[in-house]
């Protein structure tokens, strides 16, 4: 284990919202967003700049932004598909953006109905003026264990896919298991060998909790070197049409995971967990890990 | 990874049923054992010979074991407190006998109200008899990670007492995180540990899945060289009275686990999800891992 740090990107506001029947109010989404911004997180994805006719859940997102008071090492994110993604964000005064190229030529057809080849162009130009212009671009390697359409996806084509995102510049390559369906081996290989080849700082990775295997993924990666990690509070991110179907690895059980075995997360598990109860509230259903079991029997 | 066979041993027939408040018949237990019985499992703890007075759940088993077909490759194995319970055992024709040291002195106290000095040359005398008559005995090293009274148990004494075991000849020694608290950090230290010290063949894992780290912990053995796991259909041994409260790690999980990652278990998916269902219906309630998740998007 080489880092003693573990950096939390809270993706609940984006990628947690983003897949409920029920849409948040603009003051929902800013109750929430406050009650993540008294956890000690430091990165909040607070939404996204895509059409609202497509997306209705992340709509004025900018007046989200324009709305919060933001502690001064708080960093926001967000979620862009394209260039006037990439300036509506910048209008709303964010400084970090993420961008996703799936790793599959059918993903990228069936999800933004481009060509990889096209989304990989797309990824090239916003990066590149991201470094033009001091905006920190994540740039999102999704479906990088397996397609829905296309089956397992080859390590050796993840690891081109990520030195192409690491050469034009990006400053983080994030690879994300969208479907919950990595395991922590398969995990192991492919984060060793693009932590090797890039270094810790570039490599971030992004789990759900479909199979039960969230938290080996994530100790899975941690041994590899990486150091950075996508959650949302709450595991929210599941399909609620979907009964089980879980959603994004547990914010409070990454840092209970990570407290426990002795990295350091800046999250005060307390005020996490009363954000997941906010969270509950919102969204009209009990969300939530395990942690509050770690939280009872610990002096944390 | 050293190992390319991973063997299971189905606990669901005693800690799965000894925790529920509905106790089920020896019709329904022998249902729930045939049902798993056709799954390819082969290590089956059957049930316990201890006072049915403290255990109203385990009554009978002697008549359960008389009531089942084997195939020739099955072996069962039943967990007994003290030579009374071998004698019962092996007056029932069991082979493979379960103690249970706890490696803190209060959970003996606790538990069995008993000095974990006490327990430990009851252990003695059972190892040295099954070593003399030719039965298989496990030794359990229970809350080998953390105590709910003690607290964390300090890892030179489960290596001291593992080693204690061993040396008198115990068949295997099983590491039981008996409240579901060891992170895969702690499991790994542990577990290489021992291995380097005993060999694999020695050594066994038995695991809860409370802080929803089960499976981080069963790859985390898996990496140290561990191949024995024990595991409940079903996930089955929660207590029902504490919501959310997760039993042993599921046996669908651990083989799902396992079979992605390349390793064999000899269990056959669809059988063991259809005894899952019976299961489910005969404690009345859905029980069950994620492992169908898998199975819809593999060829298994």
């Amino acid at each position: 284990m080489t880092a003693d740090a573990i950096r939390i990107n809270e993706v609940g506001l984006r990628d947690g919202l983003q897949s409920q029947p029920r849409h948040l109010t603009l003051d929902e989404r800013r109750r929430m967003a406050n009650s993540l911004l008294e956890t000690g997180l430091r990165q909040l994805e607070v939404g996204s700049f895509v059409s609202p006719k497509a997306v209705p859940q992340m709509a004025g997102t900018d007046e989200l932004i324009a709305s919060l008071t933001l502690p001064a090492n708080v960093q926001l994110s967000a979620l862009i598909p394209n260039m006037k993604g990439y300036e509506l964000a910048r209008a709303a005064g964010i400084q970090t953006v993420a961008v996703v190229v799936s790793a599959t030529e059918t993903m990228n057809q069936k999800n933004i109905n481009m060509s990889l080849e096209q989304t990989l162009a797309v990824a090239r130009e916003i990066i590149l003026r991201g470094r033009a212009e001091g905006v920190r671009v994540q740039a999102y390697l999704a479906v990088a264990f397996e397609c829905p359409f296309e089956g397992p996806t080859p390590r050796a084509r993840v690891l081109d896919q990520a030195a192409q995102l690491a050469a034009w510049g990006a400053h983080e390559v994030v690879i994300a298991d969208t479907i919950g369906a990595a395991d922590p081996a398969a995990v192991r290989k492919l984060t060793e060998a693009l932590v090797a080849g890039h270094g810790s700082e570039l490599i971030a990775c992004h789990f759900h909790d479909t199979r039960a295997m969230g938290l080996a993924n994530v100790f899975a990666a941690i041994e590899s070197g990486v150091s950075r990690f996508d959650s949302s509070v709450g595991g929210l991110g599941g399909c609620p049409f979907a009964p089980g179907a879980k959603g994004n690895v547990a914010t409070e059980d990454v840092v209970m995971l990570c407290e426990q075995m002795g990295f350091s997360t800046g999250v005060d598990m307390r005020a996490l967990l009363r954000s997941v109860e906010v969270v509950s509230e919102l969204i009209g259903s009990p969300q939530g890990g395990r942690a509050h079991y770690w939280l009872s029997n610990s002096a944390a």
